[in-house]
Order: C-alpha cells, then structure tokens, then sequence
C-alpha cells in the first residue's frame, strides 16, 4: 500500500489530504522563516491515531510534524523534510474539570481561549498566556509562557501530566495528579519544551488557579524605558508579589494605538497587575506607587474595572499583531532572550541600541519581571539586507544574554531559529540533549531537524 | 597500578580511605535497610577530581555512589555493588550570594542550615527545609521537599542550573540564571531527582527569598484526624496563600512532647505559618480561623514572635528524630505517598486503618497542603514479622495512591525500597525512564541499581 492510503485506512479518508491549499497553511509558522511543503496532513481524532500515525510514518521511513495552531515564531512547526504534518484541530476536547484539585484535562488542540472559557464557569483560570490563540499541545510543546509567568510559572510549571505517543508508536505518562513526586525521573520536565521532537501530546493534566477575588491593574509612564525598568526591578526587589509587569515601549505604544484603538500617551510603559485579597492587594499597591515615583513614573492610570482592565491587556497581548498589521508585506522577526534581572536595565539599553543601529523599524516589549523581552522587528524577506540586518541584531542581542548567565529564548523555543546557539549556550549539555533524542527517536522520525 | 593507588595520586592519598570504620559510616542511610559495605571512600574537593574519580572508576569496571548526609529514607545511598562511595563533605562552600536575582551558588556538601546561616545576613531564606540538616547536593538528588513546599514549590522549582559531572567523565551545565527558558531540552528537571544514577552534582544554583516581613504561625487542634484534613482542604479551596500546613497526629504530638519538651496537647493538630505584608496577612488569618472554625477545630494558638515560632518549626522538623529517639533499637520506615488534594481525607482515614490493623506502633505527619503524609512505622529489623507487617502497610497505602491518579514517593525517591512499585506507577514510562538511563550512563557506573 501507498503512504497515503495506509493512512486513510487508519483514520479516514476525510481526515487525510494532499489538499495544495491544505499544505500550505501548514507550510509555515508567524514567522519570518522560510516555509516548505509537507506531502500529507493528517487531522487524528484520538490517541490511537496518532499511535498509528507515527508507526506508519517509521515504516515508510518519513517524518512526522505536530502542528497545533502555527504560531510559533523559530519555524518550529515548519516541516523542512516535507513528511507529514500532524494537525491537533480535530482533538480539542476539555476533557475533565477537577474543581477540588485546581486541574483540568484537555486534548492538546483546545486552545487558551477556548479554556478559559469554560473554566471561568468554575470561578477558575488557565495563567499562561501568550499572544496568539495558541493550542495547549503547541504551548507545552514550546514551554511558552507569558504575561503571569511571574507570579504564577510557566507552561512548564502548569503541567501534571502528559499522554505521550512515543516515536514508536507507544503510549506513556510522564506524571500523575499529585502535586509533587519524587518516583523515577521527571518526565514532564523533559518533554515540555521538546517542540514535537520527543513525542506527540495526546493529552494534558494541567494546573489551573482561582480567579483572584480582587484585582487592580495600572498603567505606569515613563520618560525612559531605563526608568520603568529599574522600576520593575525595584518592586520585584521589594518583594511585592506583582502578578503582571510588563515593558512596552514607546514605538510599541504607537503601533497600539493605531490598532487597538487606546489612545495612550506614546512613552515608554509598564503594564501591571497585583492580585489578592482585598487589605493585601491596598497595601501591595500603595508600596508600589511610591517604588514608581521614586523611579520617575511621570502618570500612573489604575484600571479596577474588568471590561477596562481587558482593554488593557488585550491591547498588550496584540502587540506583535499590531506591527505585522501596520507593514503589511513584511514579516517579523522576534528576539526573545531571558537574562537574570540584575542584568536587565544593561540588556534593554543594549537592545534599543542595536535597534538603532540597524536601521530597521522595531520596538522593545517584554515580559520584564522574568528578565524576559522580545524586539520586534519588521522585515522584508525578500531583502537579503533587511534580513541580514536582522540577523545582526539577534546575534548582538543573544551574544549579550548569554555573556551574562542569559538564554538565546525565554519562551519561543529554539525551532530552526535559535538552532545555531545552542552549542554556544549549551556546551557539553548539548551532546547530553542529542543522547536522549537518540535514545527515544533513534530513526529521527519525529520533526526532524529542530532543537538539537 | 590498582584501583586505590590511583585514586590517590588522583586526588590525595589523605583523601581516599579503606578504614573500616569509615566504611562503615558510609554503608547505611537513616532507613531500615541493609547496609552494605563500599569498598573504597573518596572525599573530592573539586569538579576535576570528581570527573576523575568516574573516569578511573569506569576504567576499572566499578561503581561510584554520591554520598551527602546519608540522610535519605530508601536506601538511596547505600552502595549495594560495593565500589567507591564519594562522600561530597569537603565542597561545602557557598560560592555566591546574587542578591539582586534572588540566587546562590552553592558546592553540593553545603547543608540547608549552612546556606540559611549564611543567606540570613542579607535578608533572604532558602525555601526547602528537610526533617534531616541534609546537603544541597542530597537534596537536588532526591527532590527533597519540606514543609513550604505548598507555598514556595519543591528542590525542583529552586534549581536554576547545576554543573553535573557524567559517566564519561565530562562536565555538563543543566541550566543557566534567567528566570524561565525554552532553549533545548529542560536538563534540571531530569537530573534532579536522579538519585545519583545520571551524574554527580559539583555546583548548584539556587532561587532563594525574601524573609517575609510578617509572619506568623499557629497551632490549631481538632479532635478528629478528619476534621483537621477536612479544614486544609478548604483553606487551599478559600485560595489562603498558605505558606506551611502540617499535620501531626495524636501519637506524633506524644512523641514530640517528650523529645522537644513542649506541652501540646496530645490531639491531632495542625502546625500552620503565614507569609505577607501586614493587612493582607491579618485579613488571611482572620479568614483561615473562620474556616477551621466551621471545622470544628478546639484550640487554635498563634505565635508571631520569632522564638516562638522557631521553637513549634523545631518540635515539628525533629518528629522522626522523636520517634527513633523513643524507640531505641528499633529502625524507621517511612511512607510518603502523595495523592490529589482530593483524595487526601480518605487516604490519611485508609492510613490510619492500616496502621492499627498491622498492630505495629506507627503514627502520621506529612505536608498535607500538598497531599503528601508519611506514617512512621518503628520496625525490629531483626524480627521478619514486623518488617513483613510494615511492608504491608507500605504496599496498601501505596496502591490506594496509586489507583487515585497519586505517586508512591512525594518527596524521600525511589532508592531500592521504592523500586518495587514503579512498574505499577509508571508502566510504559518505565522503559523511557531506562532508555535515557542507558543513554547518559551505558556501563552503570553511577549507584547501579537504584531507581530504575
Ligand atoms: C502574536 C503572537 C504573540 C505571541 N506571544 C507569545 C508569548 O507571549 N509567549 C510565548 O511563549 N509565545 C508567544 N508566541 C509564540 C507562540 O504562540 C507559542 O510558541 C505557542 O506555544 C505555539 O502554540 P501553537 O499551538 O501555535 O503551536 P505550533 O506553532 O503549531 O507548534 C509549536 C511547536 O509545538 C509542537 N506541537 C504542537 N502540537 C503538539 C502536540 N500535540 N504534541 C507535541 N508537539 C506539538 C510543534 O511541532 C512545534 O514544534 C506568540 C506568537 C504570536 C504569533
Ligand atoms: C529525620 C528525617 C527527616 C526527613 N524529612 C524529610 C522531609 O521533610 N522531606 C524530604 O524530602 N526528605 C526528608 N528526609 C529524607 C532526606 O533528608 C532527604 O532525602 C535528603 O534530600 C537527603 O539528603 P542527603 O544530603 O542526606 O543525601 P544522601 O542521603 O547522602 O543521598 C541521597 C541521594 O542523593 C544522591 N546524592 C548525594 N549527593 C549527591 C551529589 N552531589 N550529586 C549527585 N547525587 C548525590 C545519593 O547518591 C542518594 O541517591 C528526612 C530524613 C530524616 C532522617
């Protein structure tokens, strides 16, 4: 039997195609990398699907891509080898809500919203939260984190337990539904993170949190990025448990503006949020607002309202969208170091320099309480200098971090972009990442090419 | 030249040693199982000698064990093949203090009362606090975690980066000082918790906190071990920020009195702390009494003054020193299972049941904020009926654990006493765990036969 035709006998003919149009939305990610073709996608419905899907692939000696909803930004998802592309869609069921254990278990295609919708009918909340609308399977699969991570983890931190289709076609847990273990090696730890190259996500144990009874958000303006984030590093100094600060620049502001419709002043801003009862959460804000002015917060606006406070974040949150819908025609290309937060107010400075210096348009936005920021720059690829220009400026950056104990990605994980730091941030830990990929994908099924 | 001269010239002759007496030392850990004898003892003082000693050890077909306190519970430390143990004690110096990024560089002999000694001076804490005074290498090992672990997470949480020697010899580094990263695949989630059996740890570093600037703790007594499960429950249910909840039983308070000289009445009783900023910890307080109040708690007595509170944290840390004090000749096994916060009332109501069923002398503590209890079981190892009676207990609490989605080790590892139930636990991820056992560390040099 032909590849195609084994798998439409596994699946069904329906959930099988060579479609153009098909592969080509899976060709590519939100990124400014290169796409290429995939022969077959593939839509499973469940886990034994996906087991099937990844035994016929070994047999044919072709590859298998995991593609949750394509917004990875490193050309994660890109499936370089053509092969097949194993789209989640189609299993994205919430699968259980333990209320009294503060879990839920999902397939790896819901998406965040998705989620938070229906865990908002339990008083309860999923943290992580990036940008897109990614899948929950994609998130773990890249570790992402976002605008909470600093008060409540990141994806990494969020997950119990994973169903795994291993590169044989074998079905493993790599946790259980205690808090904590300490029984054989950690395997939730290994495969978060793994970017489809250890195994395929079938299902996810993940950690979910209260709605917070009282919540305050602010926005705080600056006369310099330098300012707001010594002023981060000043609270985070303090001790007060911040549930939200993030750094948005002043041409970050302006591209806002222009497509969220805010019309706030274009200055360099912290975006924050505290959550906690209601005598902690006064007290937290009142020790904050004096940390700011000392550090030359110019206006500060408090948002306790929920619709005002959505606002707030959704602006945030659009950020990326906002640059790429303001240079149509050109693709972004997205830093994303993580330093240690001594090092930050050096490394935003550095940043913006090197921005400068490359003469491309770009703004500074960050998860600034991990140590974490993004520059975002707006690119031609057809234009070999705007891309080389581009690539200066990551290197510079990433050279940066990792002088410093930094990481070349914070969160976006390391896709065919970042592959080229590796040896330099990891040393000999890399051949110890290349053992374990071999151990568990000795033929190199499971998207080839990436991490390691 | 032999085994022994080797490591002399390797290290210094004063630091490699057959004295029986030594051997002897190095033959057990804290637990009832049978000591075995090494056959040589090193006492490294550096990363070059540590790689050394693994490189001569694989030259001549022997077994290396990473030694620290020996204060583990499962037989973790006990050298079963005989060969070297490396006792870690000489690199017990902390190496760096990160103020500003809330980290410290330790070696793996420093002791946690050692690092809190030193990190008290600049107003900071490390979070993990053992019953045992047990090494930060010991502790990344077994993924030791204590009583705040509710609130601050277990070792895992606190590793940044490690620099791990291999079984080849090499030096790897596990992570690095950023706060969160998604480059290649997470190295300090596998080797904590590793047991020795991946490589051994040569430096750590470490999150560590703010001494909060409010504390305070309490002792609350109920009449049923029920009831005060049922008040914990609800208190993570109300979302109190709890930073410590432990309960310690009828039997264990008994046990405490007469080895602490303290005078708390001999009821089931919970131990609990509070961390915050002054309102939002009075209000947090005020709540939680209201809560346990509706469960019918008798007694509830604060202790703010710091005196007071180290003396309850004192009585609470030496309860399994309690009772082999109050039992001599007898030896300790410890359970610790962790189920679902769920599934804690019945667990610990099962646990008790098992206790007086096997008519051997037990009582039950445990970090219940995160499902995790331990009966202590005082055992004649000498008499084959009562190490029969404990086994017993031991395997019916774990397998009510583990048909409840919970772990057959929250925090002590696997050692050997554990090895038994992994099948069970982790069935097809067993093999993965092996394959990547095999993959770091082909010959088995590294504490061959513990874990997997
Ligand atoms: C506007 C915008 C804003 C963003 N903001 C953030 C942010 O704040 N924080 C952040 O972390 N990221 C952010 N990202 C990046 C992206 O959203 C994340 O990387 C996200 O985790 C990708 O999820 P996805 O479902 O789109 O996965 P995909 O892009 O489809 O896949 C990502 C990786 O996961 C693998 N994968 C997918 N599903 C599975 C599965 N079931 N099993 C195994 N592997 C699988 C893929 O093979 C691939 O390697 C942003 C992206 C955009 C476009
Ligand atoms: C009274 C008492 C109370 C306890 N309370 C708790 C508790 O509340 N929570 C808890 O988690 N545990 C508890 N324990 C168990 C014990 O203290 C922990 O398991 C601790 O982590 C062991 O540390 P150690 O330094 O004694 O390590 P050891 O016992 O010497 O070794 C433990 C394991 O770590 C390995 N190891 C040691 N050093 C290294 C290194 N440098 N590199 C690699 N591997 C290494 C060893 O090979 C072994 O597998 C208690 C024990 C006692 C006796």
């Amino acid at each position: 039997m032909k590849l195609v035709e084994k798998l439409e006998s596994a699946l069904s003919p329906d959930r099988v195609s060579e479609n153009q149009t098909l592969l080509e939305q899976h060709s590519s990610d939100e990124s400014y990398h290169t796409p290429n073709l995939p022969e077959i996608i593939v839509f499973p419905e469940n886990t034994n699907e996906v087991s099937a899907v990844v035994k016929i692939a070994k047999e044919h000696d072709t590859t298998v891509v995991p593609y949750g909803f394509g917004s990875s930004l490193e050309g994660n998802v890109i499936p370089y080898d053509g092969g097949i592309v194993m789209d989640f869609s189609l299993m994205n069921k919430v699968l259980e809500i333990r209320e009294n254990d503060f879990l839920v278990k999902v397939q790896p295609g819901v998406t965040r919203s998705q989620l938070d919708k229906e865990l908002k009918k339990y008083g309860l909340f999923f943290s992580v939260d990036p940008g897109a609308d990614a899948t929950l399977g994609g998130m773990a699969s890249t570790n992402a984190s976002g605008t909470t991570a600093v008060r409540y983890g990141i994806m990494r931190d969020q997950v119990r337990d994973m169903e795994v289709v291993m590169a044989d076609g074998s079905v493993i847990h790599t946790g259980n539904m205690a808090a904590k273990s300490s029984s054989g090696y950690n395997l939730n730890g290994i495969f978060v993170g793994s970017e489809g190259t250890l195994g395929c996500f079938t299902e996810l144990t993940l950690k979910v949190y209260g709605i917070p009874e009282n919540i305050m958000a602010a926005r705080a303006e600056f006369s310099t990025v330098d300012d707001a984030v010594e002023a981060v590093i000043s609270i985070l100094q303090a001790g007060i448990p911040i549930a939200r600060v993030e750094l948005v620049d002043e041409q970050s502001i302006k591209q806002m503006n222009h497509f969220s419709d805010t019309d706030y002043n274009a200055v360099p801003t912290l975006f924050l949020e505290f959550h906690g009862n209601e005598a902690g959460l006064q007290q937290d804000v009142e020790f904050m607002k004096e940390i700011v002015k000392d550090m030359n917060c110019q206006e500060i606006e408090f948002e306790s309202d929920t619709a005002a406070r959505n606002r707030l974040w959704e602006a945030r949150h659009n950020v990326a969208y906002a640059y790429i819908h303001g240079h149509p025609g050109k693709k972004q290309m997205v830093t994303d170091v993580c330093v240690p937060v001594s090092e930050l107010a050096g490394a935003v400075k550095d940043a913006r320099a090197a921005v400068n210096a490359s003469g491309l348009e770009g703004g500074i936005v960050g998860h600034v309480g991990d140590g974490n920021y993004h520059i975002l720059l707006m690119v031609d690829v057809d234009n070999p200098t705007d891309i080389e220009k581009a690539n200066k400026v990551n290197e510079r950056i990433v050279a940066y971090a990792l002088e410093r104990g930094g990481t070349c990605t914070g969160e976006h994980g390391v896709g065919v972009g970042k592959r080229k730091y590796q040896e330099k941030e990891h040393g000999n830990a890399l051949a110890v990442m290349r053992k374990i990929k071999t151990a568990l994908d000795p033929d190199g099924v499971l998207n080839p090419g990436k991490v390691v």
